[in-house]
């Protein structure tokens, strides 16, 4: 098997498209990441809720997190002033937070796959076809795969 | 709104049960990862299936990925074999590569939460009230959460 053959479909966003945007759709449906590609719909990276959260913790509680506590919780408003007239692409850390995209051909197999993700630490991998997203694996689709395939 | 009114059942696993289980558990029900308890049930880590599908991968594949193409794929055997007889305490990397995993008190509130996910670029994070798992709350969540409350 392939990895066109395994590929999803997996919400994307575009690096120039609103933050605001990314943030309730990562909200709305609950999802734990999106693929973020460029203008020209190749994969850059991925936006993971778990680095999104960062925009509910004002600056002065990530200096000093005992303040956290006192903080009242209209939060909705605030995030929105936040993301104002923000991009996708001020969304991504720039400190080696978020996982390196793994990126596979179509042409890979399971083994191939598993072994870019676990060398990467990434919970999925976009699958490109000349340059072209077809899709992505989860990691638990890669599995699920494994133990089915004889 | 406090931690323990936010958090979510989450399937967990115990660090003594068969690593097979685990396995089948994050395939079957194509789960991003268990929350791995200790045989008290306290929170231990995380077992991400980024990581599980490290078993996908012969050693010599680990060490030459370039070998990875010319194997056969009768997987679901060979992860089987690799697998008997052993507990989900020898999935867990001790290399740092799985995330701390977060753990809040019940009393915390959302942006307290979010600090602490956020420091440890966690998705999830374990609720405890005296010691005790209560649940978890998964990044998505409590951006939902945040954008919905006034």
């Amino acid at each position: 098997m392939h990895a066109s053959e395994m590929a999803e479909d997996f919400p994307v966003i575009g690096v120039e498209d609103d933050a605001w945007d990314a943030v309730t759709q990562l909200a709305e449906r609950r999802l734990p990441g999106l693929v973020v590609i460029d203008t020209d719909g190749r994969p850059l990276s991925i936006l993971p809720s778990s680095q999104v959260v960062r925009i509910l913790v004002p600056t002065y509680v990530q200096d000093d997190p005992s303040l956290a506590g006192v903080l009242s919780e209209s939060m909705a408003d605030r995030v929105a002033d936040k993301l104002r007239g923000k991009k996708v692409r001020a969304l991504i850390p720039d400190d080696g937070d978020v996982p390196e995209l793994a990126v596979v051909n179509d042409d890979d197999t399971i083994v191939e796959v598993a072994a870019v993700m676990a060398r990467l630490s990434c919970p999925l991998a976009a699958v490109l076809r000349r340059g072209e997203l077809l899709g992505v694996i989860t990691a638990s689709r890669l599995l699920q795969l494994a133990l089915t395939s004889r």
